[in-house]
């Protein structure tokens, strides 16, 4: 299976590099990267010296690239992969865009959202959370691969709504990401010293995965979801911890919580349901593919609160578009995913 | 002003003694600690040396500590503060705690939630947020400091609720703390290469400082509040972030927001109020007596969002409780407590 | 081929579990802990639920262990690895120790430094620092598999003192580690409020690394080697820095340096050579089992600077035990060591 | 007394303010950016909203600037400061500069390593290291504040170098600096997810604070030291812990170091004297104006390790300017550097 990606030089594009140099049914062809063309990828990350040296070209030739490939990874900042997406509309080689332009089946909301519009309206594309959508991915063309806060997100609180146990104008996600999250474009907020020993939210009320959050909800509960999405900084490197809220609908017991979310997840790899009352840690999957999720009941607000943990780089970007990557492509599921988490 | 500082030792009582010991209107005249009796405070605070060398004493002579001191401060776990609040009753001293013995009018609510029983119920005491509880500090006999997470809290949702502007059974307040909250005991959670690069919650749906958050709320708008309250451990050393949602009341709008914010602090002089969609930093106010605030308003779901960012250790807990000493004392409000935010 | 871990719920111990569990030639048969025997593993490292969930045994029943297993890491304080390997003497079983028992070929050093009695003086042992000593190791009953700080030092000088180019007792070895390196136990110094932020040595010309390095470049150099070692604690959970210094004998090229690092380590899979006047990051390897070496000339004192990086669970312990084993055992040397370096 | 400050918005020039605006007996009359003349110096910090407020202006008009204050404080890249040095040499305000041109008497050790030619050779200036310079500071017109690692570290070898305890050609300084020392322009190399689980060495042998380390030893022994000068990044944000090694000459006992540090620095106020065998932590002295040291010796190889902690941003920058302020203008040496170091 010969892939290649579109935009290897962020973090996401870095981390699928590290996955994929390891996939045995898989081999990279071309990476590219407009900014560095010419160097190789370990120049810019010393972290791959003796691993993975392969040069990065333009995507200029994007078509010659579409017919070399596979499977193409995109993962450039928005309104840049419909673009690419185009150009390949009519090439056999199907597209995983890590970015948000193919997320969203109504594209007047990413155009909302995103302020750009959207120039490949009528791709054929669906929405890449693997364990939600199994069965679309498979064939699809184009896979728009879930966000990060999205994932941990909708992870969380997808049994709640499908079955209809939560009062859906309630939910209230309040997140916490590692920096990693904001990319490697620099920035003051960003700047170590500025970051170190601080904590903050940003984006409130105003995050582009709130409608991202949104729209999956609706889709599996079937009645309209508007939440709240709030996201914070946390002074580290990789992780997201989602809190999420909702006011439970009257007469939900714990057991009917436990049994949807065992329904759901029960047979997931990569969803590890800890149960009522625990507590999953940013570093209990940092550097792997799960999302660890629990529950607690607020008894005296009838509220329940789910919390979720995931790796932003890996479930909720690179590995997870690998997981897709073996989805569509008809591999076992966990291929070249089973990191174990890195501790302590 | 005679002052003594009963259980020294924590990172409480050692703020505490770097605030008072450049005091001009106060002499230390005793410190204690049971475990370190007989040692100076520099020995186990290195930082303190050639500062301040005093020797640790025992709490075993409380009254004669107490007939020695215009002023104790209690540093002690909960439950060990009104014993000695008990033995002090009859002499003229009086009484700061920044334990939480003395914080509840209905010691029931205490009882039900630090599972101990409360043996000095009858005591002539005050809650100590300075800001909302200024009159009644100046003559109180015992002073019950409010708790780190509380004082951001119910700084950030008093105006709101005193006046009116929000559905009070809908309150969320998902509070984000640095460790030194967690105070100088050991144990495994907060060894250092398990919580660095990690973040978690804990305590959910359980926190004690819910309750103290529900009494001054309900205090200040005369309707009785519940609320969900989640804390979260931040891989850092100092400060609080809270964030504060609430559905508005209808036909409220962002101007009487801002209103009933500059009608309570707008005077105050360590509260900031950085205004309508300001994001307030934990390292903004390091190692200040700061509290900064700022609100956003979600029109999406009709809900407003405060937050509100404090050091821990100053305004969360040695800082409120020599602000609190000078109301009590008649200095003026800020003395020895003009520290700037140390940064970066 | 079988193996077991005794004293598995340390750090170096959990580390080796989520290698071997990976291992396509290895079964784990048995892991033991004394103070958690009967619990699984994932209950005191909740990053390995649903990965590995093997019970702890007690070690008393060592025998029976020694019987049921091909190979036997120990992961113990120093002082019991001994105890163990004097019981598994006459069984086939081998014995990869990650402690310093059997480190050292003169144990009056070990005595002398350790401040315990040698109770296996005989055994038949070698120093397990595989790129040095791989002849040795194939066929070893015994591997004292190296130290972390040893590790990264002695490869670091290892060209330098084989070819006689430095002078010897000019040798300063200033390293830095991250906390986990201290282990799981819990102590003020390690607390997380205390360290974060901060910086510090410890154990100046005291450390017990000092006559592990000092050993090995004696062996290499045939003359004896007498080094001053300062340890460092830096604020982060993994990774060691060795800044080596020493007098360059006269008429040493840089070319010659050059020629010496890749005599002896241009071949070898985990060791990077970055060549004269590079930076080794320690994040460059994290969660790798890569050192990677750099140099610098100071013409103004005509010393060399040598700087190394590993992962000290990794490479400084646990990924260096498999690498042993795979020496030992006949696989191919990497075999479950492919990890790519975790970044950012 | 009038002070200006010229280079108000970095690291330093901000720590500056921060000190100067509690100064009892100081006037902050002008403060200058090129890059945000206009907006306030809270806009770019806003630690400092409600605190201090002042506009920025352009140091354009230079010599009006110079003619409204006493002192002014430069706070510019090398390079600029001697530029406004020449302009005001005609006035009698006097100069505390925070770069590198007025710290050299030597300016042509200063052009080579500094890469730009000294354009005010002949200026009336002293090495601005308050303890070791305290005569020349007082009735000097221009003060060249002493570096952050320098001053750690020639605080730390003075008394052996006066003295003549060391080998003078063995002296290796190992520094190690949190990043703010780095300042506050942006670059990959600090970028937040880059520096953080992260330690590496940088610019060894070229750093350019090594002649300032030489120029100020081979002054105070009177023999010419040639120094290795190692700086590290540690990921957070202040302090400097400097590990200083040298040869001990023959028969010099511990006493006679101790009585040499003694000596030079007993009756200091911001010098800590830990002893031998201490370890200075840099959490110590963080936030503070202090110089902690503490020696070993290694009777193995005959060495003496010195260690010396600072925060880098007080008295390795703006505290230390301060302090030269008081020693020049009169007032009590201590005057607004009470700071208590801030812990934990």
């Amino acid at each position: 299976m010969k892939v290649s990606i579109i935009g290897a030089t962020g973090y996401a594009g870095a981390e699928l590099l590290a996955i994929l140099q390891r996939h045995p049914e898989v081999e990279i062809v071309h990476i590219t990267s407009e900014s560095s063309t010419g160097k190789k990828i370990s120049e810019l990350y010393p972290h791959l010296r003796g691993i993975f040296e392969m040069k990065l070209e333009s995507l200029k030739d994007i078509e010659k690239i579409g017919e070399d490939s596979d499977f193409i990874f995109i993962a450039l900042p928005h309104g840049h992969a419909m673009e690419v997406g185009k150009k390949l509309e009519d090439l056999p080689v199907r597209i995983i865009d890590l970015g948000a332009d193919y997320r969203f089946s109504d594209t007047s909301i990413y155009e909302e959202w995103y302020k750009v519009e959207h120039t490949h309206k009528n791709a054929p594309r669906v929405y890449g959370l693997a364990e939600l959508y199994r069965e679309e991915i498979k064939s699809a063309k184009i896979i728009g691969n879930a966000g990060c806060f999205t994932t941990a997100s909708i992870l969380a609180l997808a049994p709640l709504v499908k079955h209809h146990l939560v009062e859906v104008d309630s939910i209230i996600v309040d997140a916490k990401s590692g920096v990693s999250g904001a990319g490697r474009g620099l920035k003051l907020g960003n700047h170590f010293p500025e970051l170190y020993d601080n904590f903050k939210a940003y984006n409130v009320a105003h995050h582009r995965h709130t409608p991202e959050i949104e729209q999956a909800l609706t889709d599996l509960g079937g009645e309209e979801v508007v939440i709240n999405f709030t996201p914070h900084l946390v002074p580290m490197s990789r992780g997201i911890l989602a809190t999420c809220y909702a006011n439970l609908k009257e007469e939900v017991s714990a057991g009917t919580i436990e049994a949807a979310f065992q329904k759901i997840y029960g047979k997931e790899k990569f969803i590890r349901l800890l149960g009522r009352d625990a507590y999953p840690e940013t570093k209990f999957v940092r550097g792997s593919n799960y999302c660890d999720i629990a529950w607690h009941i607020d008894e005296r607000t009838n509220r329940v609160i789910v919390l979720s943990a995931i790796d932003n780089l890996v479930k909720g970007a690179a590995g997870q578009a690998v997981q897709n990557l073996n989805i569509a492509a008809g591999f076992e599921e966990s291929t070249a995913l089973d990191f174990v988490p890195i501790y302590p």
